[in-house]
């Protein structure tokens, strides 16, 4: 019987089933310092530490000991299945006549820990490995770029190590082509206990601030920082009254009455910039609650601010927004009833995807 | 105080600080089936339960408490960052002015839970919700459509509820599309107790088959089946010797003598199939040890078998082998001494990516 082990990142994370199922075995076999981690609960085991380049004589040893009619638990950091031993034991087991009975303890992954301690980071998110020891870099790269342009958070795994810097390098590279020098990058850096959170814009990242400890984390085109945690709005529906001046405004834009693009009639023209689109005098999804462009909670009054947002006065928006807007509001109190439909219009335009498909 | 805790799938799978921190907690907040999966821990505690739309509410209850003095467990399934509370409660957070302690507890994501029992099926993955409550479907088809392309294996969380089935018939359509009706998909039920798993190609994947407790894993390129386990190859490097027929065929090569597309004059010609090409006579990558092409061990003999891999003879594996292998190779020991470079080429040919960018 081999147990394959995920023992997280610290005792903290380790989970009941892993405790028990380590206690219960005869042979204890892994990476010296995965089980330096665990020595006290293995003290009257048989234990095999291996160096960590030795994963094929990790996972033939247990083999050979379960064989031999001992539980084994074979350890592996973090989850197993991610990164870790269970791929290549299986692998490894294929060659064998004799049955033999594995069972994967799962465990938290390192993006999960990471991102944890980030803030709430994660929406839709791959985890992409920067090893390039048996990937090819092509193809690293390629992972990354498809990653990026679909808007999914990324958690990097393995991000450097003192002979293997390329890889770090087309990453960092990648990200700016993609996303632009602001995209937000948070580092969590496991060589220190409790692990240390760091958060930088990508221009600002540099190779002395990564190890092979680290785990990063890549926003997306929404995530940004609340005081010192990286978040990605998930979205959620605030509810709340259609403000008097906005239903005026609704009721004149449902009956054709608002001028496509800037108003420079209006005499607080331009209340923002020069060539603003006035369209959405007021926010059809007002109050939208995300903080991605730029609103924001004036704290302690439960009153949302837009006044950073400029969003929804940009052309691009505005000629985004518009017919699928009209086609959507039959009546000003659409604006609450539809309220769910309304943020995944905005959320489409906001993201460049098509506003019609929601 | 507010701890923001993922309790995993199972007792099993929950962490000791997960259980240590709902213990010392005077009120548990959480939606009422992850309340009940914990309730024997929380007897002497406050416990407020609300239905699963309710996750404002519970982010509020979570506050307001945190706020009257009281430590909270904010309960989250998986782990909490995963389409969990974290993402909510910082976002409602926002609103206050009061500091407010927030401590994440990682817990295992049902990915990983799911990876674990299906076999090993991860490597580079997503994870991508299928819920367009507040996500448009443009959205989610178009990160669909680019983690398929990036040959990402892909967990699906909320594939389908009864009231919610266009995202899940969409889902099938792009698999199909990118894919081809072969690719392999791992299904985890939760309704059981343990869950039950179950492997289809995509091409027979219906949705009673699914429900709004399963998670689904999609296999990448090379994710094949052993028995009745879902493995996606990590790749490693099996130590062997060069075959002197080999060590013969590859020293031709390496001086020309070796014609370009299938060999008419050999006596054993087609081996394998008509318009077979003959570069690659013996594969130069013996033993690759990657079942995902056809080959695999004779049991119980140690023996790779390469009967079932037609690609190594394939017109466009050839072209695109040929001129990089020319490269690589200075002499036909390095069939042996570059193995890690050489199993990187096959990745980078097998899955169309640049042969040259290793
Ligand atoms: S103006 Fe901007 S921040 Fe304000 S509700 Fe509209 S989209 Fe949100
Ligand atoms: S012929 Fe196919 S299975 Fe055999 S070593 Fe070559 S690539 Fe692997």
């Amino acid at each position: 019987m081999i147990n394959v082990i995920g023992i997280g990142q610290n005792r903290e994370n380790m989970t009941l089933g892993a405790v028990r199922a380590i206690k219960e075995s005869d042979v204890i076999v892994g990476y010296k310092k995965y089980v330096a981690q665990i020595s006290d609960l293995v003290s009257d085991k048989e234990i095999i530490k291996k160096g960590m380049g030795d994963e094929i004589a990790r996972a033939q040893l247990a083999i050979d000991k379960s064989l031999s009619g001992q539980t084994v638990s074979l350890i592996s950091s973090g989850d197993p299945g991610v990164f870790g031993m269970a791929n290549v034991l299986y692998q490894i087991i294929s060659r064998y006549d004799e049955d033999i009975d594995v069972k994967v303890y799962p465990g938290v992954s390192a993006a999960n820990y990471a991102a944890d301690k980030l803030g709430a980071p994660l929406n839709d998110y791959a985890n992409i490995s920067l090893s390039n020891i048996l990937t090819p870099l092509s193809e690293i790269e390629k992972k990354l770029e498809f990653a990026l342009k679909a808007n999914l958070v990324i958690a990097i795994y393995n991000p450097i190590s003192k002979t293997r810097k390329e890889p770090f390098r087309r990453f960092i590279k990648t990200v700016l082509k993609i996303k632009g020098e602001n995209a937000l990058i948070g580092i969590v850096d496991s060589t220190y206990e409790p692990a240390k959170e760091t958060i930088v814009k990508i221009k600002d990242l540099t190779e002395d601030m990564v190890n092979m400890s680290c785990t990063l984390i890549v926003g997306n085109d929404l995530t940004y920082m609340q005081e010192d945690k990286l978040i990605t709005p998930r979205g959620y529906v605030i509810k709340s009254k259609i403000h008097p001046l906005s239903s005026d405004h609704y009721e004149k834009f449902l009956n054709g009455e608002i001028s496509h693009g800037p108003n420079r009639e209006c005499e607080f023209y331009p209340c923002h910039y020069e060539g603003q689109y006035c369209d959405f005098c007021y926010c059809p999804f007002y109050p939208c609650g995300d903080s991605s462009t730029g609103g924001q909670w004036i704290k302690g009054k439960g009153v949302w601010n837009c006044k950073e947002c400029m969003w929804v006065h940009e052309k691009e928006a505005v000629d985004c927004l518009r017919k699928p807007l009209e086609e959507l509001l039959e009546e000003v109190d659409d604006l609450k009833a539809k309220k769910k439909t309304l943020l995944k219009l905005r959320r489409a335009c906001l993201l460049k995807n098509n506003p019609y498909d929601l």
